[in-house]
């Protein structure tokens, strides 16, 4: 019997997965990366120069680095790139299922980001960063249609990438289901809205909170406005323009601190 | 009499300062520029698919634009820039000074942003979005060692750089003292200090505010921390790690709403 199509796109899917690699470029992002023992490494291409800033790393992970003149650095990766003469190829990391990575424990009261679309690695990078400093357990996005663990995302989250669970889901809906599932509070965060997010969250800064962001323009998709437990708006004295969404995701985390 | 040297750099400064101008690139920031009767405009270069996309906004401002072929696109612009066929040269936006700028007004609480030494224009950028859309008054910057209108700054503010007071100053001390001669308590953000921005507000919402954020790395200096009446922090979950500069100022921008 054949196998039928969408059982087969899984499993290539689920291939590719295994088998993608990411370039982190920059010496704060390799360091980053070259420090994390979770991190499974594949190839370093670095400068003399980059090298001698990095030693100490790179002798402690046991990689071989593949030592180039900066003429003649060739890594994979964006000419643009400021990569400061080290690239590292590396795999994206697992932190495995949503049921663990945000499972609520040690009385600790979790907190949680999912990202609805948002593309652009420079925001998802400080997306991460904001996240990791205000504790939240984790950041969740669909694996299609939002930003991969480049380079440049690396580098915006300024070491934040090695450190704070970024779980990429084939379905957002279901994610948040999942949340709801094991007590979390959704509140997806929608202009339009006429309740604030402190408003949401009176008396139940207590509670798991999970915070929803769109991308910027067309925010949630319909589908997630359905699915979240509330929407809410974060307060602004001007009747016009938007904060960028980073902004608005540490904005949003500050509010329902607990 | 020979003129004192400080004079005439005073003077030089002056003369520099009043022929500068900057290039503003892309569709949204030269349409925003052609909007604002404010802006004092030079040259506007355009691809024809520009022009067609800008047509109505061009011929209301009255200005004659170069139109080029793609290839021909000349604008003194970074080459990496996405200008997306769009260049138009204006001059600096007046703001006029602190004291008008800043003036408390029809019973408003009004809210101030300075910084020091932040010189990254992306972050710039997105800190003059949320100022606007948190109804801050203004944001002060000194002259020297802070980001300059450019392109890519107007880009990431995304149209505030034409409607947010951005006040460029010769002495950031110097500014901190006059807003406190206004009445403002002026806040230092510093991931050391003891008190809490919400502490620091407490009972004190109705007063006019001003926050002060120093660069990524070095923070606020010596100066700057002597001359504000208290340093402050955003309590955070993490013991490590500190938000992006322009994030710290959307949530203290947040937490000190009247």
């Amino acid at each position: 019997m054949e196998k039928p199509k969408w059982v087969i796109e899984k499993e290539q899917e689920k291939r590719l997965a295994k088998a993608a690699t990411v370039w982190m470029f920059g010496i704060h992002a390799v360091r980053d990366a070259l420090r994390n023992p979770n991190r499974e490494r594949k190839r370093l291409i670095v400068t003399k120069n980059a090298y001698d800033r990095l030693e100490q790393d790179i002798i402690a992970s046991g990689m071989e680095p593949e030592i180039v003149s900066t003429r003649k650095f060739d890594a994979p990766i964006d000419p643009q790139s400021v990569h400061q003469g080290a690239a590292l190829e590396v795999k994206p990391l697992d932190w495995g299922a949503i049921e663990d990575a945000c499972m609520a424990a040690d009385g600790q009261v979790p907190r949680v980001l999912l990202l609805d679309r948002v593309t652009d690695p420079h925001n998802v990078g400080a997306i991460l960063r904001s996240a990791e400093v205000f504790g939240a357990r984790a950041v969740i996005a669909p694996a299609r249609n939002s930003a991969p663990e480049t380079g440049a995302l690396a580098k915006t989250a300024s070491g934040a990438l090695e450190r704070q669970p970024y779980l990429r889901v084939r379905n957002l809906a279901d994610s948040i289901e999942k949340l709801q599932q094991m007590g979390y509070l959704v509140l997806g965060l929608d202009g339009e809205a006429e309740m604030t997010v402190e408003e949401a969250v009176e008396g139940m800064r207590d509670r798991p909170i999970a915070l929803v962001f769109g991308a910027e323009g067309p925010g949630l998709r319909d589908k997630t406005k359905q699915t979240v437990d509330k929407l809410v708006k974060i307060p602004f004295a001007a009747d016009f323009g938007s904060l960028n969404v980073s902004n608005a995701a540490a904005v949003a985390l500050y509010a329902v601190r607990p």
